[in-house]
Protein backbone atom coordinates (compact mmCIF):
# COMPACT_ATOMS: atom_id res chain seq x y z
CA UNK A 1 0.00 0.00 0.00
CA UNK A 2 3.13 2.14 -0.73
CA UNK A 3 0.66 4.50 -3.15
CA UNK A 4 -1.28 5.56 0.14
CA UNK A 5 0.21 8.80 2.47
CA UNK A 6 1.27 7.84 5.14
CA UNK A 7 1.03 11.08 7.48
CA UNK A 8 -2.32 12.63 7.02
CA UNK A 9 -2.99 16.27 6.56
CA UNK A 10 -3.80 18.09 9.25
CA UNK A 11 -5.78 21.67 10.31
CA UNK A 12 -4.64 23.46 13.44
CA UNK A 13 -6.53 25.31 15.70
CA UNK A 14 -5.28 28.14 17.56
CA UNK A 15 -6.80 29.99 20.62
CA UNK A 16 -8.15 30.41 23.66
CA UNK A 17 -11.05 28.77 24.87
CA UNK A 18 -13.96 28.82 22.28
CA UNK A 19 -10.95 26.87 20.43
CA UNK A 20 -10.07 24.57 23.46
CA UNK A 21 -14.04 23.81 23.98
CA UNK A 22 -14.68 23.35 20.08
CA UNK A 23 -15.59 19.46 20.90
CA UNK A 24 -17.60 19.78 23.54
CA UNK A 25 -21.65 19.68 22.72
CA UNK A 26 -22.03 23.31 22.86
CA UNK A 27 -19.12 24.68 21.58
CA UNK A 28 -18.83 22.44 18.61
CA UNK A 29 -17.31 24.34 15.79
CA UNK A 30 -13.87 22.08 15.63
CA UNK A 31 -16.21 18.82 15.76
CA UNK A 32 -18.34 20.11 12.50
CA UNK A 33 -14.60 20.70 11.22
CA UNK A 34 -13.79 17.31 12.10
CA UNK A 35 -16.91 15.52 10.46
CA UNK A 36 -16.76 18.23 6.86
CA UNK A 37 -12.97 17.50 6.60
CA UNK A 38 -13.66 13.51 7.78
CA UNK A 39 -11.17 10.96 5.14
CA UNK A 40 -9.17 13.93 4.60
CA UNK A 41 -7.57 15.59 7.11
CA UNK A 42 -6.98 15.64 10.58
CA UNK A 43 -8.57 18.89 13.19
CA UNK A 44 -6.37 19.20 15.47
CA UNK A 45 -6.98 21.26 18.81
CA UNK A 46 -4.47 23.93 20.26
CA UNK A 47 -7.03 26.03 21.96
CA UNK A 48 -5.65 27.17 25.44
CA UNK A 49 -8.53 28.41 27.69
CA UNK A 50 -7.89 32.37 28.88
CA UNK A 51 -4.96 32.61 26.89
CA UNK A 52 -4.24 35.57 25.49
CA UNK A 53 -2.27 36.80 22.02
CA UNK A 54 0.62 37.70 24.20
CA UNK A 55 1.29 34.09 25.63
CA UNK A 56 0.17 32.43 22.34
CA UNK A 57 2.80 34.17 20.67
CA UNK A 58 5.50 32.94 22.47
CA UNK A 59 4.17 29.56 22.19
CA UNK A 60 3.55 29.20 18.57
CA UNK A 61 7.17 28.03 17.79
CA UNK A 62 6.44 25.24 20.37
CA UNK A 63 2.93 24.31 18.85
CA UNK A 64 4.25 24.07 15.42
CA UNK A 65 7.06 22.45 16.32
CA UNK A 66 5.76 19.07 16.21
CA UNK A 67 4.15 19.32 12.58
CA UNK A 68 5.71 18.96 8.96
CA UNK A 69 5.07 21.90 7.04
CA UNK A 70 3.61 19.86 4.49
CA UNK A 71 1.21 18.36 6.11
CA UNK A 72 -0.41 21.74 7.61
CA UNK A 73 -3.41 22.22 5.41
CA UNK A 74 -4.31 25.73 7.48
CA UNK A 75 -4.33 27.09 10.46
CA UNK A 76 -7.02 28.70 12.47
CA UNK A 77 -6.05 31.54 14.53
CA UNK A 78 -9.20 32.41 17.03
CA UNK A 79 -7.81 35.31 19.65
CA UNK A 80 -9.08 38.39 21.02
CA UNK A 81 -11.81 37.19 23.21
CA UNK A 82 -9.67 37.89 26.48
CA UNK A 83 -6.99 40.37 25.09
CA UNK A 84 -10.05 42.61 24.67
CA UNK A 85 -10.99 42.33 28.29
CA UNK A 86 -10.74 45.94 29.97
CA UNK A 87 -7.13 47.03 31.27
CA UNK A 88 -8.55 46.62 34.57
CA UNK A 89 -8.33 42.85 34.02
CA UNK A 90 -4.17 43.01 34.03
CA UNK A 91 -3.26 39.38 33.43
CA UNK A 92 -5.57 38.85 30.33
CA UNK A 93 -6.04 42.51 28.59
CA UNK A 94 -3.58 43.31 26.32
CA UNK A 95 -3.37 46.60 24.64
CA UNK A 96 -5.04 47.17 20.81
CA UNK A 97 -1.68 48.38 19.58
CA UNK A 98 0.50 45.14 20.71
CA UNK A 99 -2.61 42.58 20.06
CA UNK A 100 -2.76 43.73 16.41
CA UNK A 101 1.25 43.02 16.71
CA UNK A 102 1.06 40.51 17.93
CA UNK A 103 -1.49 38.75 15.40
CA UNK A 104 1.24 40.17 12.39
CA UNK A 105 3.70 38.17 14.28
CA UNK A 106 2.17 34.97 14.98
CA UNK A 107 1.22 35.09 11.58
CA UNK A 108 4.75 35.45 10.59
CA UNK A 109 5.85 32.65 12.66
CA UNK A 110 3.34 30.27 11.37
CA UNK A 111 5.29 31.65 7.68
CA UNK A 112 8.44 31.16 8.89
CA UNK A 113 7.58 27.46 9.85
CA UNK A 114 6.59 27.21 5.90
CA UNK A 115 2.50 27.18 6.28
CA UNK A 116 2.11 29.66 3.19
CA UNK A 117 -0.14 32.86 4.36
CA UNK A 118 -3.06 31.59 2.04
CA UNK A 119 -3.42 28.62 4.70
CA UNK A 120 -3.88 31.06 7.75
CA UNK A 121 -6.76 32.52 9.13
CA UNK A 122 -7.55 34.88 11.66
CA UNK A 123 -10.52 34.71 13.08
CA UNK A 124 -11.82 37.96 14.93
CA UNK A 125 -13.41 37.88 18.78
CA UNK A 126 -17.34 37.25 19.01
CA UNK A 127 -19.55 39.93 20.41
CA UNK A 128 -20.41 38.93 23.96
CA UNK A 129 -23.94 39.66 25.84
CA UNK A 130 -22.59 41.66 28.38
CA UNK A 131 -25.68 41.54 30.95
CA UNK A 132 -25.59 37.59 30.67
CA UNK A 133 -21.80 37.80 31.23
CA UNK A 134 -22.28 40.06 34.01
CA UNK A 135 -24.47 37.70 35.66
CA UNK A 136 -22.11 34.80 35.43
CA UNK A 137 -19.29 36.64 36.66
CA UNK A 138 -21.02 37.40 39.68
CA UNK A 139 -22.12 34.04 40.77
CA UNK A 140 -19.00 33.09 39.99
CA UNK A 141 -17.03 36.16 42.16
CA UNK A 142 -15.55 37.47 39.36
CA UNK A 143 -15.47 40.91 37.91
CA UNK A 144 -17.32 41.43 34.31
CA UNK A 145 -14.15 43.36 32.58
CA UNK A 146 -16.07 42.88 29.16
CA UNK A 147 -16.98 45.34 26.78
CA UNK A 148 -18.16 45.49 23.39
CA UNK A 149 -16.98 48.74 21.84
CA UNK A 150 -13.74 47.49 23.25
CA UNK A 151 -14.50 43.74 21.69
CA UNK A 152 -15.32 45.93 18.39
CA UNK A 153 -11.99 47.50 18.26
CA UNK A 154 -10.08 44.50 18.67
CA UNK A 155 -12.46 42.51 15.85
CA UNK A 156 -11.33 45.19 13.46
CA UNK A 157 -7.72 44.64 14.37
CA UNK A 158 -7.85 41.09 13.52
CA UNK A 159 -9.26 42.15 10.09
CA UNK A 160 -6.31 44.72 9.67
CA UNK A 161 -3.92 42.30 10.51
CA UNK A 162 -5.33 39.61 8.46
CA UNK A 163 -4.96 42.14 5.82
CA UNK A 164 -1.87 43.11 5.94
CA UNK A 165 -0.26 39.81 6.68
CA UNK A 166 -2.32 38.51 3.41
CA UNK A 167 -3.65 35.80 4.99
CA UNK A 168 -7.66 35.14 5.43
CA UNK A 169 -10.30 36.34 8.01
CA UNK A 170 -13.51 35.58 9.35
CA UNK A 171 -14.71 38.93 11.14
CA UNK A 172 -17.26 37.03 14.08
CA UNK A 173 -18.06 39.65 16.08
CA UNK A 174 -19.30 42.23 12.53
CA UNK A 175 -20.91 39.35 11.17
CA UNK A 176 -23.03 38.23 14.29
CA UNK A 177 -23.95 41.07 15.56
CA UNK A 178 -25.88 41.25 12.03
CA UNK A 179 -28.18 38.84 13.28
CA UNK A 180 -31.42 39.57 14.87
CA UNK A 181 -31.06 36.63 17.30
CA UNK A 182 -27.10 37.33 17.91
CA UNK A 183 -26.91 36.77 21.55
CA UNK A 184 -28.72 32.90 21.32
CA UNK A 185 -25.16 32.51 19.72
CA UNK A 186 -23.37 32.57 23.10
CA UNK A 187 -24.27 30.26 25.81
CA UNK A 188 -23.02 32.08 28.96
CA UNK A 189 -22.59 35.31 27.78
CA UNK A 190 -19.16 34.79 26.50
CA UNK A 191 -18.68 31.68 24.92
CA UNK A 192 -20.00 29.88 21.63
CA UNK A 193 -23.06 28.14 22.05
CA UNK A 194 -24.15 25.69 19.15
CA UNK A 195 -25.90 28.35 17.50
CA UNK A 196 -22.67 30.35 17.37
CA UNK A 197 -20.72 27.16 16.16
CA UNK A 198 -22.54 26.47 13.41
CA UNK A 199 -23.11 30.00 12.57
CA UNK A 200 -18.66 30.33 13.23
CA UNK A 201 -18.57 27.14 10.99
CA UNK A 202 -20.96 28.51 8.08
CA UNK A 203 -18.48 31.90 7.96
CA UNK A 204 -15.52 29.24 7.75
CA UNK A 205 -16.47 26.50 5.49
CA UNK A 206 -16.02 28.78 1.92
CA UNK A 207 -12.33 29.11 3.59
CA UNK A 208 -12.17 25.61 3.91
CA UNK A 209 -13.32 24.26 1.48
CA UNK A 210 -10.90 26.58 -1.02
CA UNK A 211 -8.24 25.33 0.98
CA UNK A 212 -8.84 21.71 1.45
CA UNK A 213 -9.88 21.64 -2.35
CA UNK A 214 -7.44 19.50 -3.44
CA UNK A 215 -7.30 17.05 -0.79
CA UNK A 216 -8.16 13.90 -1.94
CA UNK A 217 -10.39 10.95 0.49
CA UNK A 218 -7.45 8.86 2.30
CA UNK A 219 -7.95 5.21 1.77
CA UNK A 220 -10.24 3.84 -1.53
CA UNK A 221 -14.52 4.03 -1.08
CA UNK A 222 -14.86 0.34 1.11
CA UNK A 223 -17.35 -0.01 -2.44
CA UNK A 224 -14.07 -0.11 -4.78
CA UNK A 225 -12.60 -2.45 -2.46
CA UNK A 226 -13.38 -5.12 -4.45
CA UNK A 227 -12.67 -3.57 -7.52
CA UNK A 228 -9.22 -2.92 -6.69
CA UNK A 229 -8.61 -6.03 -5.35
CA UNK A 230 -9.20 -7.37 -8.96
CA UNK A 231 -7.54 -4.47 -10.21
CA UNK A 232 -4.12 -6.49 -8.02
CA UNK A 233 -4.47 -9.74 -9.19
CA UNK A 234 -4.62 -8.86 -12.75
CA UNK A 235 -1.59 -6.59 -12.37
CA UNK A 236 0.17 -9.49 -10.68
CA UNK A 237 -1.31 -11.57 -13.34
CA UNK A 238 0.02 -10.11 -15.99
CA UNK A 239 3.38 -9.27 -14.35
CA UNK A 240 3.90 -12.97 -13.97
CA UNK A 241 3.17 -14.08 -17.01
CA UNK A 242 4.83 -11.74 -18.94
CA UNK A 243 7.67 -9.80 -16.57
CA UNK A 244 8.94 -12.98 -14.23
CA UNK A 245 11.64 -15.83 -15.39
CA UNK B 1 9.99 26.52 27.03
CA UNK B 2 12.20 23.29 26.89
CA UNK B 3 9.84 22.10 29.40
CA UNK B 4 7.00 21.78 27.44
CA UNK B 5 6.24 18.11 25.74
CA UNK B 6 6.78 19.05 21.80
CA UNK B 7 4.24 16.00 20.50
CA UNK B 8 0.91 15.60 22.03
CA UNK B 9 -0.13 12.02 22.99
CA UNK B 10 -2.41 10.19 20.66
CA UNK B 11 -5.63 8.27 21.18
CA UNK B 12 -6.24 6.60 17.96
CA UNK B 13 -10.04 5.67 16.87
CA UNK B 14 -9.82 2.69 13.94
CA UNK B 15 -12.83 1.25 13.18
CA UNK B 16 -15.65 1.61 10.30
CA UNK B 17 -18.54 4.12 9.69
CA UNK B 18 -19.39 4.07 13.45
CA UNK B 19 -15.49 5.70 13.88
CA UNK B 20 -15.39 7.80 10.65
CA UNK B 21 -18.80 9.44 11.35
CA UNK B 22 -17.88 10.10 15.26
CA UNK B 23 -17.08 13.59 15.25
CA UNK B 24 -20.93 14.26 13.30
CA UNK B 25 -23.67 15.55 16.04
CA UNK B 26 -25.71 11.80 15.64
CA UNK B 27 -22.21 9.29 16.06
CA UNK B 28 -20.40 11.59 18.44
CA UNK B 29 -18.37 9.19 20.57
CA UNK B 30 -15.20 10.82 18.98
CA UNK B 31 -16.00 14.40 19.99
CA UNK B 32 -17.37 13.40 23.55
CA UNK B 33 -13.62 11.57 23.86
CA UNK B 34 -11.88 14.79 22.55
CA UNK B 35 -13.55 16.91 24.51
CA UNK B 36 -13.14 14.48 27.80
CA UNK B 37 -9.23 14.78 26.86
CA UNK B 38 -8.77 18.46 26.09
CA UNK B 39 -5.07 19.72 26.88
CA UNK B 40 -4.35 16.25 27.24
CA UNK B 41 -4.49 14.02 24.18
CA UNK B 42 -5.64 14.38 20.10
CA UNK B 43 -7.97 12.22 19.54
CA UNK B 44 -7.38 11.10 15.86
CA UNK B 45 -10.10 9.71 13.67
CA UNK B 46 -8.91 6.14 11.36
CA UNK B 47 -12.42 5.51 10.85
CA UNK B 48 -13.20 3.83 7.33
CA UNK B 49 -16.96 3.40 6.51
CA UNK B 50 -18.17 0.11 5.30
CA UNK B 51 -14.21 -1.82 6.03
CA UNK B 52 -14.17 -5.18 7.70
CA UNK B 53 -11.35 -7.23 9.55
CA UNK B 54 -10.30 -8.34 6.28
CA UNK B 55 -9.57 -4.41 5.20
CA UNK B 56 -8.27 -3.15 7.84
CA UNK B 57 -5.88 -5.84 8.87
CA UNK B 58 -3.94 -5.42 6.07
CA UNK B 59 -3.77 -1.37 6.69
CA UNK B 60 -2.81 -1.55 9.96
CA UNK B 61 1.31 -0.68 9.45
CA UNK B 62 0.30 2.09 7.21
CA UNK B 63 -2.29 3.52 9.83
CA UNK B 64 0.34 3.46 12.46
CA UNK B 65 2.95 4.15 10.43
CA UNK B 66 2.66 8.11 11.01
CA UNK B 67 3.28 7.90 14.54
CA UNK B 68 5.62 7.00 17.42
CA UNK B 69 4.47 4.41 19.50
CA UNK B 70 5.49 6.29 22.89
CA UNK B 71 3.17 9.32 21.58
CA UNK B 72 -0.08 6.54 21.57
CA UNK B 73 -1.99 6.69 24.32
CA UNK B 74 -4.18 4.33 23.55
CA UNK B 75 -6.00 2.40 20.54
CA UNK B 76 -9.68 1.60 19.99
CA UNK B 77 -10.74 -1.10 17.49
CA UNK B 78 -14.32 -0.61 16.56
CA UNK B 79 -15.04 -3.21 14.22
CA UNK B 80 -17.55 -6.35 13.42
CA UNK B 81 -20.45 -3.91 12.06
CA UNK B 82 -20.00 -5.00 8.63
CA UNK B 83 -18.04 -8.36 8.77
CA UNK B 84 -21.16 -9.83 10.74
CA UNK B 85 -23.17 -9.13 7.77
CA UNK B 86 -24.71 -12.56 6.06
CA UNK B 87 -22.50 -14.11 3.83
CA UNK B 88 -24.87 -13.32 0.82
CA UNK B 89 -22.99 -10.14 1.67
CA UNK B 90 -20.08 -11.05 -0.43
CA UNK B 91 -17.90 -7.88 -0.09
CA UNK B 92 -18.22 -7.22 3.13
CA UNK B 93 -19.06 -10.51 5.67
CA UNK B 94 -16.19 -12.37 6.86
CA UNK B 95 -16.38 -15.67 8.31
CA UNK B 96 -16.57 -15.43 12.21
CA UNK B 97 -13.13 -17.96 12.60
CA UNK B 98 -11.48 -15.56 10.27
CA UNK B 99 -12.97 -12.66 11.76
CA UNK B 100 -11.37 -13.73 15.51
CA UNK B 101 -8.33 -14.08 14.15
CA UNK B 102 -7.67 -10.88 11.78
CA UNK B 103 -8.69 -9.16 15.45
CA UNK B 104 -6.01 -11.24 17.01
CA UNK B 105 -3.65 -10.35 14.03
CA UNK B 106 -4.70 -6.28 14.40
CA UNK B 107 -3.87 -6.40 18.33
CA UNK B 108 -0.56 -8.34 17.42
CA UNK B 109 0.14 -5.75 14.85
CA UNK B 110 -0.42 -2.50 16.89
CA UNK B 111 1.86 -4.37 19.81
CA UNK B 112 4.31 -5.08 17.06
CA UNK B 113 4.38 -1.44 16.94
CA UNK B 114 4.91 -0.41 20.07
CA UNK B 115 1.96 -0.05 22.01
CA UNK B 116 1.47 -2.03 25.14
CA UNK B 117 -2.09 -4.51 24.76
CA UNK B 118 -2.91 -2.71 28.19
CA UNK B 119 -3.52 0.76 25.74
CA UNK B 120 -5.62 -1.22 23.15
CA UNK B 121 -9.33 -1.83 23.35
CA UNK B 122 -11.72 -3.56 20.87
CA UNK B 123 -15.03 -2.52 21.22
CA UNK B 124 -18.00 -5.14 19.49
CA UNK B 125 -20.21 -4.05 17.33
CA UNK B 126 -23.61 -2.68 18.58
CA UNK B 127 -26.97 -4.27 17.88
CA UNK B 128 -29.11 -3.73 14.84
CA UNK B 129 -32.61 -2.19 14.63
CA UNK B 130 -33.52 -4.62 12.04
CA UNK B 131 -36.76 -3.64 10.60
CA UNK B 132 -35.54 0.08 10.81
CA UNK B 133 -32.26 -1.43 8.84
CA UNK B 134 -34.13 -2.54 6.09
CA UNK B 135 -36.85 0.13 5.88
CA UNK B 136 -33.28 2.14 5.23
CA UNK B 137 -31.90 -0.71 2.43
CA UNK B 138 -35.19 -1.05 0.89
CA UNK B 139 -35.33 3.50 0.06
CA UNK B 140 -31.86 3.17 -0.87
CA UNK B 141 -32.37 0.20 -3.24
CA UNK B 142 -30.19 -2.27 -1.12
CA UNK B 143 -30.64 -5.54 0.29
CA UNK B 144 -30.66 -5.93 4.15
CA UNK B 145 -27.72 -8.35 4.98
CA UNK B 146 -28.21 -8.06 8.94
CA UNK B 147 -29.47 -10.12 11.54
CA UNK B 148 -28.66 -9.58 15.37
CA UNK B 149 -28.46 -13.55 16.17
CA UNK B 150 -25.03 -12.67 13.85
CA UNK B 151 -23.72 -9.88 15.57
CA UNK B 152 -24.44 -11.27 18.64
CA UNK B 153 -21.51 -14.22 17.95
CA UNK B 154 -19.46 -11.38 16.05
CA UNK B 155 -19.79 -9.47 19.59
CA UNK B 156 -18.73 -12.37 21.92
CA UNK B 157 -15.64 -12.75 19.12
CA UNK B 158 -14.93 -9.62 20.02
CA UNK B 159 -14.45 -10.02 24.11
CA UNK B 160 -12.98 -13.44 22.98
CA UNK B 161 -9.97 -11.89 21.50
CA UNK B 162 -9.36 -9.24 23.60
CA UNK B 163 -9.17 -11.69 26.73
CA UNK B 164 -6.52 -14.05 24.46
CA UNK B 165 -4.71 -10.99 23.44
CA UNK B 166 -4.40 -9.43 27.11
CA UNK B 167 -6.24 -6.18 25.98
CA UNK B 168 -9.38 -4.70 27.05
CA UNK B 169 -12.33 -4.95 25.37
CA UNK B 170 -16.35 -3.21 25.44
CA UNK B 171 -19.29 -5.48 24.68
CA UNK B 172 -21.59 -2.64 23.25
CA UNK B 173 -24.10 -5.29 21.76
CA UNK B 174 -24.73 -7.46 25.23
CA UNK B 175 -24.48 -3.87 27.36
CA UNK B 176 -27.39 -1.85 24.94
CA UNK B 177 -29.29 -4.69 24.30
CA UNK B 178 -29.85 -4.84 28.42
CA UNK B 179 -31.16 -1.26 28.27
CA UNK B 180 -35.23 -0.82 27.44
CA UNK B 181 -34.47 1.83 24.79
CA UNK B 182 -31.53 0.09 22.99
CA UNK B 183 -33.02 1.04 19.71
CA UNK B 184 -33.06 4.84 20.28
CA UNK B 185 -29.13 3.97 20.34
CA UNK B 186 -29.35 3.74 16.38
CA UNK B 187 -30.46 6.18 14.32
CA UNK B 188 -31.12 4.66 10.92
CA UNK B 189 -31.33 1.04 12.56
CA UNK B 190 -27.69 0.06 11.81
CA UNK B 191 -25.38 3.40 13.01
CA UNK B 192 -25.37 5.22 16.64
CA UNK B 193 -27.36 7.68 17.37
CA UNK B 194 -26.19 10.81 19.85
CA UNK B 195 -27.87 8.61 22.77
CA UNK B 196 -25.92 5.27 21.22
CA UNK B 197 -23.14 7.19 21.37
CA UNK B 198 -23.03 9.00 24.60
CA UNK B 199 -23.79 5.11 25.98
CA UNK B 200 -20.26 3.76 24.54
CA UNK B 201 -18.90 6.95 26.11
CA UNK B 202 -19.54 6.18 29.33
CA UNK B 203 -18.53 2.36 28.88
CA UNK B 204 -15.46 3.89 27.45
CA UNK B 205 -14.57 6.29 30.29
CA UNK B 206 -13.27 3.85 32.91
CA UNK B 207 -10.83 2.45 30.29
CA UNK B 208 -10.14 6.02 29.07
CA UNK B 209 -9.85 7.13 32.58
CA UNK B 210 -6.91 4.63 33.73
CA UNK B 211 -5.55 4.34 30.66
CA UNK B 212 -4.64 8.20 30.39
CA UNK B 213 -4.55 8.99 34.15
CA UNK B 214 -0.67 10.12 34.23
CA UNK B 215 -1.54 12.19 31.06
CA UNK B 216 -0.98 15.91 32.13
CA UNK B 217 -2.99 19.16 31.07
CA UNK B 218 -0.56 20.00 28.82
CA UNK B 219 0.84 23.97 28.82
CA UNK B 220 -0.10 25.69 32.66
CA UNK B 221 -3.24 26.47 33.07
CA UNK B 222 -3.86 30.31 32.70
CA UNK B 223 -4.33 31.70 36.18
CA UNK B 224 -0.55 30.76 36.79
CA UNK B 225 0.94 32.14 33.96
CA UNK B 226 1.45 35.57 36.31
CA UNK B 227 3.12 33.37 38.35
CA UNK B 228 5.22 32.03 36.09
CA UNK B 229 6.43 34.64 34.34
CA UNK B 230 7.09 36.07 38.05
CA UNK B 231 9.44 32.74 39.09
CA UNK B 232 11.32 32.94 35.60
CA UNK B 233 11.96 36.34 36.37
CA UNK B 234 13.07 35.32 39.40
CA UNK B 235 14.85 32.61 38.03
CA UNK B 236 17.23 34.88 35.53
CA UNK B 237 17.65 37.34 38.26
CA UNK B 238 19.10 34.75 40.34
CA UNK B 239 21.14 33.40 37.50
CA UNK B 240 22.53 36.75 36.42
CA UNK B 241 23.24 37.87 40.13
CA UNK B 242 25.26 34.75 40.86
CA UNK B 243 26.23 32.67 37.67
CA UNK B 244 26.73 35.43 35.42
CA UNK B 245 30.30 36.82 34.93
Amino acid sequence: MSHLKKVWPKLILIGSSSTQYSFSADGCWGSLLANFLQRKCDVINRGFSGYNTRWCNKMIPSILSEFDAKNISMVTVFLGANDSNLPTNKQQHVPLEEFKQNLLEIVEKIQSHGVPREKVVIIGPPASNISAWEKDCQINGRVCTKSNTETAKYAKACVEAARESGCSSVDMYTEMVKEKDWENMLNDGLHLSSRGCEYLFDLLKPVVTKVTAELPMLYPDWKQMEVLLLYCCFVSFVYWSIAAP
